[in-house]
């Protein structure tokens, strides 16, 4: 405690209005609320996210785009597509031209067992940002796409969430 | 694909405009580029994180609030204290008048080791923030803690984070 005065923070406490903490806890708290309703239709968070991304995609995916839009860390998501493929609800199919890249598409099973849950969705977002009203969560919408294309470095390096390991 | 028409999406692709998977790439991004310099000073993102915490709140902290502001499960985080307080970085104080609440501080060798990473993380944030300027800055964070602030539980329920083990 007695060095507290050479972290020379900000303002008063650092973590508090230090923007990557705001947006992790944000994130947290807002994907979590909706994580139980994905528990509830047995879904891991990480299911949820890979038929939501693939459902709201024209076509077929490369793996390195859908983890970067999935947030997870490729060999995570390659276990994960196997076990959904296992079921049904994802396929993987080779690239047209070239043949080292697997692209990933949703599967009719998987469309149908996360169309509720987009619905679901939406409406659980809409109630988070009725308290913004709309001008302010447009603008929240705009600030974060622009700071996601400022950072996205385009390439597949794995990421940073998976710290712990339970 | 055929089913696309169903999910009802708020905008064309549903995924990119939602508000969850807005902030989970952001905040992936983000926090992603500094936990490079936290490797680099041989911490994980989970030491990171408490350090960061407990280095800028005025005494020693509940475990379940520290948990809420590293966005860290409770099993984890007792077993990154366990780790931290073998190193002297952190120490466990049992409170005053309620011997069933041990409180989380940060002992002088945590501080001394947090403090350059401060300063470091603080220069990450103004690089980050710059182009979106003072004002949308400002409100960036503002709502941020707005959000936290409606949809923080504040009970100790686990979290939701770490969804696929290593």
């Amino acid at each position: 405690m007695q060095r507290m005065s050479k972290a020379k923070a900000p303002q008063d406490s650092f973590v508090d209005g230090y923007l990557p903490a705001l947006l992790a806890q944000a994130s947290h708290l807002i994907s979590g609320e909706f994580h139980r309703v994905v528990a509830q239709k047995g879904l891991t968070v990480s299911e949820w996210r890979v038929l939501a991304t693939l459902a709201s995609t024209a076509g077929p995916m490369s793996i390195g785009a859908l983890a970067r839009l999935t947030v997870l860390k490729q060999p995570t998501l390659t276990r994960v597509l196997d076990r959904m493929e296992n079921r049904a609800q994802v396929k993987r199919i080779p690239h047209e031209t070239d043949r080292r890249i697997t692209l990933i598409a949703i599967a009719p099973a998987g469309q149908r067992f996360v169309a509720e849950l987009i619905d679901l969705a939406a409406e659980h977002e809409r109630r988070v940002l009725e308290p913004l009203g709309l001008a302010r969560s447009d603008e929240l919408k705009k600030t974060l796409r622009q700071m996601i294309e400022l950072h996205d470095p385009l390439v597949e390096d794995g990421g940073a969430f998976e710290d712990e390991p339970e």
